[in-house]
């Protein structure tokens, strides 16, 4: 890949989709796939697998396909998966229990190895071994200690922004904010947002308009 | 609109957005609002934002900008959250139990009205007045006794397909899929993914390549 180019975000995201069938490939025993396979699994058109491949290198061989296990170590090598990643989340309160119990997190290589909470009747309980909630006020030190690289944001929304402002004074700046609210962070501060309310009003404007219910 | 534009599903994606802020702002006590501060707040650029707007018709003044309240109430009316929607959702796990207490989705009118489980210790424990889980097996006379519009899947992913269809079965044709797993569904019916881990894939590759770590 030419450094200087800007690959579209809608490219990445279809990479990782390409990624996770991959993996159900491989553990259904495949060797080879198809472009027109792997975009019909991934409910995309075979010509854009190609072109999103071909931003990265020549993958397949005409008329072949694809390594299954060689393509998806491709991929994650791009995606910058081939290795483990530390996260810290903020805000153990349903969301957040629900995700540090979620077990696709360190199937995939993504691991909490800090949480935090303002509230006191939290602080000191444990998640899971080696895993206790702290003190919002101890972020600064225990994410440089725990080296998390991914700060996880379920907080309300009116909280989001100040402990955005808590992770980039820590030198985290990686951010998936879960929060229903827009944080604003500088250009050496990466954010992903996960707004569920908002995949909703799709859903809804869709069933009006497309659907015309 | 001209009913047979496409409009591109970024577009809509945004106009969700404004739609937070605005009501932020007429919390705030705002009446108007310039489309620089709205692109700012909601961290694009002004063109973008009446763009957007433009293609659903003119809503500011030029030099004045926005009425707050007419603009929000013009937005919701294009999203179709101008009224209530009932929710059903399949899975009540970690994740299933965190939605079903999340109250940004009653606040924006939509209500959970029915949930499944296929684990008989959960069947028939409350989540909160009027709503007890039931047995999956029940699902299509359940979604369509309660009128359920929107169906949500948190169910691992070797169930999501089997879930998926048990919706469409009950004429239910827009999901919301939080399994991580594609499903396929005819033309006739809706699905937004969100998937966790591949916003987490996002982050490490700008990670690696934007912010070159």
């Amino acid at each position: 890949m030419n450094k200087s180019m800007k690959i579209p975000k809608a490219t990445i995201t279809r990479l990782s989709l390409y990624c996770r069938q991959l993996e159900l490939l491989e553990f259904d025993g495949y060797r080879m796939v198809s472009s027109e396979k792997l975009a019909w699994l991934c409910q995309v058109n075979p010509a854009q697998v190609r072109k999103d491949l071909g931003y990265f290198g020549e993958f397949g061989v005409r008329g072949v396909g694809y390594d299954v296990r060689d393509l998806m170590f491709e991929i994650k090598k791009i995606l910058a998966v081939n290795r483990d990643w530390n996260m810290g989340i903020v805000g153990v309160g349903n969301l957040g229990s629900a995700l540090l119990q979620n077990q696709n997190f360190p199937a995939r290589g993504f691991y909490f190895v800090a949480a935090f909470d303002s509230d006191a009747e939290k602080i000191g309980k444990r998640i899971f071994p080696g895993l206790v909630i702290r003190d919002i006020k101890e972020l600064k030190t225990a994410v440089q200690d725990s080296e998390v690289e991914i700060g996880v944001i379920t907080t309300p929304a009116s909280e989001a922004q100040s402990i955005a402002d808590l992770f980039l004074d820590a030198n985290v700046n990686a951010i998936l904010n879960f929060s229903p609210t827009q944080i604003h962070v500088p250009d050496c501060c990466l954010v992903e947002n996960i707004d569920f309310t908002i995949k909703l009003d799709v859903l809804t404007y869709k069933l009006k308009h497309e659907l015309q219910i």
